[in-house]
């Protein structure tokens, strides 16, 4: 290999709330020759994630936030070009957490795993076969347990995660309701994801429609929202619910400490259980999640959508994007044609 | 039996928040001849609770509520003194809900279960040996689940709850903080309950203090209050911490929608479980607590403490007494002498 421009995204200042454009910078280094028993990857796919919002903020979060100045955190999927290291051959294609760039050039460690051949399309990787699928996967059986015929809700319901947990709770024979946020969306998760109901929580009537639609209340809520929407399926709760605290898209500041109705009284007279968690914290099961993932896709028991932007140049502004609630499945930026 | 009078404590209007001396009114009534297969209790000593509080409420609550003129529901331990059921006999102490009454005509069912013999005072039956000591048993160790050495934090911990959470999480070897209401109670809490630190949440310092005495973070929260002590708490808490709702005594009023922090965030950057729990939901459980509560006491391992009011005259001013904070202990009424 000889040194290469490498076009990059970095992060160069901290968003109040949701990041834009403007707290983004691309430029063009150039690449370090490979070294030791390194890999180099060409990323063909980025990702981009909700989770984005929390990863540059410096406010609490559950990992370090992204350095000023450097590279923009972000799942992308690629292929090898150049490896030092015995267990990765150029040509195979991997998935890691490589950041918004052209080229990454990773210890192994950095590599999640690599993509088993298979007839689905590599983009996959980094949703519903990535961390979207396992999040739903994991979140929605080993936290929110739900029995046949119990109701589980799902907020962020036509979302990479939601879409999944909604398909996923349907497979277990549950009620599905879908909370989503314009009638596009509803339609999508009626017709796409099948979910017995969805409900624009921007209607007027959304908590009375949310109520009809659950007529014995709610067992499971896969919660990526909290806020109002989640004020409102709280009221609805069975003894025994779970609430699955997987994320808080709703509130776009945390900083200025927002306040909602207290829900002690609640948890304690439903003996109910709200439980935050963390994909990552299954690692170790990511295989079993990959291989029921892969199964239900390939028959066309699960269903998913991607919405594909093109160049690096989109990245910027991809996540504020995703916060207006515009796109209709998962986002992923592709940067390289195979 | 001849027929005999009966005084009783009869709920005659409901109060907003905390019910006071006004809400009750006592009477007396003629005791109707036992039939059937009933059986016939002498009251000794009533308990007062916190509990009851939601149980004389309209707004929700996990029972329903005490009818208006109706005798108060109450947990109460008496003497068999007449009985036409098999399983009990004339001289055997018994508890169960006998309401706030001299005399309690029950059916067998509603006998909770016969007070074993041993050398505690039968008071305790109503305490740390009954509801409050199976309270704490089941909330620390199947909710909270504390490990050797971790934090475990109790709300109102001079309590007849919170000092037995504290004595078994200590013998569970962890580092135990309580937090209560004056300094009476802290000293209480480190000289009987030997909590490793006890702190007064009317400090102004309050939340200075906690975070003093939980170097390393709180694991388990033990949450009797919730309000603004729990808020303090949850700053503090751990990856993987558990919240126990096993109580709301500091908001006097839910039927105005409090509000206070969103938690949702918290929840999820930490991985956090918030759970609440009812005792009732272990009755088929309560011989194995009763049996490992027993061994404690008796050995020394769990102190406790009684305020023991006389005569049923002092039941309607009883609950506002409690919520008052001055009782340093498990209040019962004494009603009758053996």
């Amino acid at each position: 290999m000889t040194a290469c421009k490498n076009k990059q995204v970095l992060l160069i200042s901290r968003p109040k709330g949701i990041p834009t454009a403007d707290n983004f910078q691309i430029v063009e280094s150039v690449l370090p020759v490979i070294t030791r028993d390194q890999v180099l990857v060409r990323n063909i796919y980025l990702s981009v994630e909700p989770a984005m919002k929390g990863w540059v903020s410096a406010t609490e979060n559950y990992a370090e936030p992204v350095a000023l100045n450097s590279v923009m955190r972000s799942f992308a999927t690629g292929v090898v070009i150049d490896s030092l290291h015995p267990n990765f051959l150029p040509g195979e294609f991997v998935t890691g957490l490589f950041g918004w760039q052209e080229y990454a050039l990773v210890e192994a460690g950095v590599i999640d795993r690599k993509i088993a051949a298979h007839s689905l399309p590599i983009s996959t990787s980094l949703g519903v076969l990535g961390l979207n699928g396992m999040t739903a996967y994991f979140g929605l059986l080993d936290i929110g347990q739900p029995l046949s015929e119990e109701t589980v809700v799902v907020s962020t319901a036509a979302g990479a995660v939601g879409s999944c947990v909604g398909q996923i709770a349907k497979l277990k024979n549950c009620h599905t309701i879908g909370i989503t946020g314009s009638q596009e969306k509803v339609d999508l998760c009626r017709q796409l994801y099948q979910y017995d109901q969805a409900i624009n929580y921007n209607d007027e009537k959304f908590e009375k429609e949310l109520a009809q639609a659950c007529p014995k209340g709610i067992d499971v809520y896969f919660d990526n929202t909290g806020g109002i929407i989640s004020d409102a399926v709280l009221q609805l709760l069975n003894i025994g619910g779970r609430i699955v605290v997987c994320g808080t898209s709703s509130i776009s500041n945390w900083e200025e400490h927002p306040i909602g109705p207290r829900q002690e009284r609640k948890i304690l007279v439903n003996r109910a259980r709200m439980e935050g968690f963390l994909v990552f914290d299954y690692k170790e099961r990511y295989p079993e999640a990959l291989a029921a993932l892969t199964e239900w896709v390939s028959a066309g028991l699960i269903k998913y959508r991607e919405e594909i932007l093109c160049g690096i140049e989109k990245a910027p502004c991809s996540i504020s994007s995703l916060y207006r609630g515009k796109n209709l499945g998962k986002c992923l930026i592709q940067i390289y044609k195979i």
